[in-house]
C-alpha cells in the first residue's frame, strides 16, 4: 500500500484573503507556515480580527514565517499560546516586526532568525527559502522537498516579480531552478490575489520614483502621503526624494513610526538621521515638510482619517496642501476612503490617488508574472492559494488556458493534499470550519454573540426592573432604561410609564416567569406600534 | 437696488450621492425638484435611509420629479407629511412607481401626471421638461426660465446620451436648443456622477444586446440575471432575447416583480404575456428558464443574496447555472457582492460580471458626453451637482480645461445661487446641515442614538438590578443580564456573582446615586480586566 510521503493542508487563506496558515506534515514532522489574521468580511462592530480555528490542528514543532504582513504574522500570539513549545522562525526584519508586536501586546515570545541562504532541515523534508519580491522586505517562497528529493512543493504565498527595484535583489529564479532541477513531482502552491486584475504585469517600485519626483517638485506647500506602513521600500523612495528636494520626512501615526524604526534599527535606511524628523522636533518652513500618515485604509482610529476630518491635533488640512494616496483600497474600505477624499476636497487640498497617476503599485503578480513563474519552475501540478474562492476558480481557468503542462487542482481551506510514495497526488476534502472571531484582549467572541450585538444595535434596548410588594402579588416600584431609541419615545417616557401602570393593574405575579415573558412581548409590541421595530427587552422581577 | 430674479438652492445631492432635492424660488413661487433618499455612508445597523433636513425649507407649492429612482423619489412620503398641500408632479411611469411605493407603505397621496411636451407654468418662471436618456424610462432635465425669458437654468440631474437605444428617443437636444435660444444668462446645473470614470463616452443599452445574445446562446442550463429592477429597458432586452431563444423570463423578488408590473400596466412591454412567467406557474425544462433576481447590490434581505447563499426556497445555485451580474457595485457594496460571487463560485456556477464582458452600462455621462451637453446648451455658467464633493471639484477642473466659455461655480448643499434682475450670479454660502436618519416606520433617529447603538454593539451590555432590604442599607436580592458578551464570562457567571457579593459587603446605600455610579465603574473595570473592553452597564437600585 502506498503511504503518505508529505501532506499539505491550508487551514486559512484559500477561499478568503487573509488568515494565511498552512500545515505541512511528514511521517515524523508537523510544521506550520505563517499565522495570519483575517479582517472581518462584514461590519462586526469594532471586532479586531479573525483567526483560523486551531482546535483540530496537530501540534506543530515549528512555525515558519514567509514575511511580515499581518495576514501572515498577526495570529502568532494565538498559535504560541495554543502550542507553547513551538519554535518560530522568521527573517531578521520579520522577526523584528514580530517581536515589537508581541511586546506591544505584553505577550513576548522568542523568535529565531533564519537567513535567506540557509536550508531549514526537518526529519521528513527540507525547506529552502527562495527570495521573492513583494511589498515588504525579506519576503520568501519556500521550496519544500522530501528527503529523497523526488517530490517538491514550491509554496509561494504573496509575491511579485520586480527586476528593476533598486532596494533588493529580484526574484531569485536561479536558486529556485538550481535547487528544484532533480524533482520528479513539482507542485506549485501559488498566490491568486491579482488574478482578476487588468494589469497583467505588475509595475516595479522603481516606476513610482519619477512620478513622485515630479509631484514633490510641483507641490505648492506641505505634502501629505498615506501608504501601507510596512512598505519599507516605498518609504525609502520618499526619504530619497526628501533628500533630493531638501525636505524633511515626518512619520505620523504609531504604525508608521514603528515600521520605520524597526527598519532603521536593522540599518536598512541610510539617510534616516538626516531626513526623518519626529513631528514634535521639526522646525523650518512647512513647505519643506513631507508628512507620512498611517491608516491608508481610512481606519476609524487611524491617523490618516483623523487628519482628513480635521481632528488631528498637529496637522489640519489646508488649501495649499498636496495629499498623495499611495495605496489601494482593500475591498470593503472603498467608501470609507472616498468619504475622506471628500473631506480633503472640501478643505481645498490637491488630492492625487492611484487612479490619477502611478503612485501605487501592487505587491502581487499579474497574469504575465504568474506565467513566468510557471515557465521557470515547470510545475507538474499547480494549486492556487491566497484568494477568494472566485479568484481560485479564475486562477484554475487561467492555468488551463496558458499552462496545459501542469494539472491544476481546486482546493479550499482544510482540504488536504496528500502525496503518496509513488508520487501520486490526492486531495482529501476537508470540512468548512469557520474562523474564530477575536475581540479585545485576544478573547474569542462566539458568532451568536455577534448576532446578539447586531440585534441590540439594530433595535435598541429596553431594561425594566420591577420590585414586587411583600405579598408578591403587585408591583411596588419599577424603573426602566431606554437605550438607542429615538427621542420620539425617550422624550415621552410618561406615555410608556402609563402603559406599564395600566398593564400592571390587570396582572398578578403567581407565575413570575410567565408574567415576565408576557410583559416582554407586550412591551415589544408597544414600541413596534410606535417605531415599526421591536427593541431587545430584558425584565428583572425582584 | 438689484432684486433677486430667481434663486436655486440644492438641499441634498451636492457633495454626496443621493438625497437629491433642490429648492427653486422666485418672488412669488417656491417649488422643490425631486425628493430622494441617501443610503447610509457607513454601517448604521439596518437604518433604512437618510433624507435632507426639511426643517428650514420654506413651504413649496409643487414638487416636480425628474425620474423614478429612489434617490429622487424615496423621500416623497416625508415631504408630503411636512407640506400637506404640496402638489406632486411626475411623468406617467414615474407617477406609477410613486403611487405603488406610497400605497405599499400605507401613505397614499395624489400624484399629478405631466406629459413630456407640456410646459409647467408658475408665476415667476416656466419649466419645460426635456427628454434625456438614463437608466430608467421617462427621465427629464428641466429648463427653468424666468418670465422675461432672459434667464434660464437647465437643471439636469441624472442623464446619459444614448443615440442608439431602440427603447426611447435620444436626448432631446433639439427641444433644448429651440427653447433656450433667446436666453441671455444660461446656467447649467449638471450631473457629476461619472466624472472620475475612465469611460469617457457611456455606451448605449443597445451595445449590450449582442453580448447577452451570445451568453443566452452559450448557456448550458438555467440563466440567472441580477440587475437594477428599475432599469426597464434592460429588462426589455432580456424579454426580447427570451423570445428569440424560446426561453421564459421569471422575475423573482418583490422589487423586480413590482417594477415589471408597473411598466406592463402602462403598456410598455409588448411581449410580457408570452415571455414573463411567475415562478409558481412556470413549467417546462429548466434550461429554458431565465430567472431575474432583484437585490443586485447584495442587500442583506435581497433575493439575489438569498439565492447565492442557498437560502432561497425556490432556486438553489447549481454547477450548470450561468449567473450574469448586469450591474455595478454602488460604492460601499463591493465586498458584500464579492462574497456572494465566492458563494456562486463554490457552487460551481459560471459567473459573468461587468468586468468580464460588457453586460452593464452606466446611466450617467462620461466626460465626452458632458462636453457634448456644454456644446449644445452653450452655458454661460456651469454648476456641477449630483456627486461627492471630490467629484464636484473634479467636474470644476474639467470645465476649466474643456469649456472655458462658461464660468464654473463650486457649491455644496445649502449654498444658494441667486440671480439678480441685472442677470448677475451670486452664491450665498449656506451652512452644513446633516441629513436626517430614518429608521423603521419613517421615524427620525437622532445621531447620538446611533452612537449609543454602536457602543452597545461594540462592547456588549450588562444590566444589573438590586433590591434593597427594608432598611435600605443592604442588598436583599439582585439579578443581572449579560448581553453580547463572550462565553468566557457568560459561562462563568458565578465569578461575577462572587465579585458582586464581595462588593456589596463593603458598601452602604446612603447616597444611592453615588453608589450606583461607583458600582457601574467597578463593574466596567471588572470586565475590562478580563476582556480588554468595557460593556455598557446599567444598574437599577429598587
Amino acid at each position: 500500500m502506498n503511504k503518505a510521503l508529505l501532506k499539505i493542508k491550508p487551514v486559512g487563506g484559500v477561499g478568503q484573503i487573509g488568515s494565511n496558515m498552512t500545515l505541512i506534515q511528514g511521517a515524523n514532522d508537523t510544521i506550520l507556515i505563517d499565522a495570519g489574521i483575517l479582517f472581518p468580511y462584514e461590519d462586526f462592530f469594532d471586532i479586531n480580527y479573525l483567526i483560523p480555528n486551531l482546535e483540530d490542528i496537530p501540534t506543530p514543532s515549528h512555525l515558519v514565517i514567509t514575511h511580515g504582513h499581518e495576514d501572515h504574522i498577526g495570529a502568532i500570539a494565538h498559535v504560541v499560546k495554543k502550542f507553547p513549545n513551538i519554535k518560530v522562525l522568521a527573517s531578521p526584519f520579520t522577526a523584528g516586526l514580530i517581536r515589537k508586536k508581541l511586546e506591544f501586546n505584553h505577550t513576548p515570545y522568542p523568535i529565531t532568525e533564519y537567513k535567506h541562504f540557509e536550508q531549514l532541515g526537518f526529519k521528513d523534508f527540507t525547506i529552502d527559502p527562495i527570495h521573492v519580491n513583494h511589498s515588504i522586505p525579506e519576503t520568501v517562497g519556500l521550496l519544500i522537498k522530501d528527503v529523497s528529493e523526488q517530490l517538491g512543493f514550491f509554496f509561494i504565498s504573496d509575491f511579485k516579480i520586480d527586476e528593476k527595484t533598486i532596494y533588493e535583489r529580484p526574484f531569485d529564479f536561479e536558486k529556485l531552478i538550481k535547487l528544484s532541477k532533480n524533482l520528479k513531482k513539482r507542485i506549485l502552491l501559488c498566490d491568486s490575489t491579482n488574478i482578476t486584475s487588468k494589469t497583467t504585469q505588475t509595475p516595479s517600485e522603481q516606476d513610482l520614483i519619477p512620478i513622485f519626483d515630479n509631484l514633490f517638485k510641483e507641490a505648492q506647500n506641505r505634502i501629505f502621503i498615506t501608504c501601507f506602513s510596512s512598505n519599507i521600500h516605498r518609504l525609502m523612495t520618499f526619504i530619497a526624494l526628501c533628500k533630493k528636494h531638501n525636505k524633511k520626512l515626518i512619520p505620523h501615526g504609531r504604525s508608521m513610526i514603528s515600521y520605520l524604526n524597526t527598519a532603521n534599527e536593522l540599518g536598512m535606511i541610510p539617510d534616516y538621521a538626516s531626513v526623518v524628523k519626529m513631528a514634535e522636533s521639526v522646525t523650518g518652513s512647512s513647505e519643506n515638510h513631507v508628512i507620512l500618515l498611517s491608516g491608508c485604509q481610512g481606519d476609524f482610529r487611524g491617523t490618516f482619517r483623523r487628519f482628513c476630518i480635521g481632528e488631528d491635533s498637529q496637522f489640519k488640512p489646508q488649501s495649499t496642501d498636496t495629499v498623495l494616496m499611495s495605496s489601494k483600497a482593500i475591498p470593503g474600505n472603498e467608501k470609507k476612503i472616498s468619504m475622506l477624499i471628500n473631506k480633503l476636497s472640501e478643505a481645498g487640498c490637491k488630492v492625487v490617488t492611484g487612479s490619477d497617476q502611478l503612485i501605487h503599485v501592487s505587491g502581487h503578480p499579474g497574469r504575465d508574472d504568474l506565467k513566468r513563474l510557471y515557465d521557470n519552475f515547470k510545475p507538474t501540478d499547480i494549486i492556487p492559494i491566497h484568494g477568494e474562492s472566485y479568484f481560485i476558480r479564475e486562477h484554475i481557468e487561467f492555468i488551463k488556458s496558458t499552462y496545459p503542462l501542469a494539472t491544476p487542482h481546486y482546493i479550499l481551506n482544510n482540504d488536504e493534499i496528500v502525496i503518496t510514495n509513488d508520487l501520486k497526488l490526492n486531495i482529501l476534502d476537508g470540512e468548512t470550519i469557520d474562523p474564530i472571531i477575536i475581540h479585545g484582549r485576544g478573547i474569542v467572541l462566539e458568532k451568536e454573540k455577534i448576532s446578539e450585538r447586531r440585534k441590540l444595535a439594530c433595535n435598541g434596548s429596553v431594561f425594566l426592573s420591577l420590585k414586587l410588594t411583600s405579598t408578591r402579588m403587585k408591583v411596588e416600584k419599577f424603573n426602566f432604561s431606554l437605550m438607542g431609541l429615538p427621542t420620539i419615545v425617550t422624550l415621552n417616557e410618561e406615555r410608556f410609564k402609563k402603559f406599564l401602570d395600566n398593564y400592571f393593574i390587570q396582572i398578578n405575579f403567581k407565575d413570575i416567569e410567565k408574567t415576565n415573558e408576557e410583559l416582554r412581548v407586550a412591551i415589544r409590541k408597544y414600541f413596534d406600534q410606535i417605531l415599526g421595530y421591536k427593541p431587545i427587552t430584558t425584565i428583572h422581577i425582584l
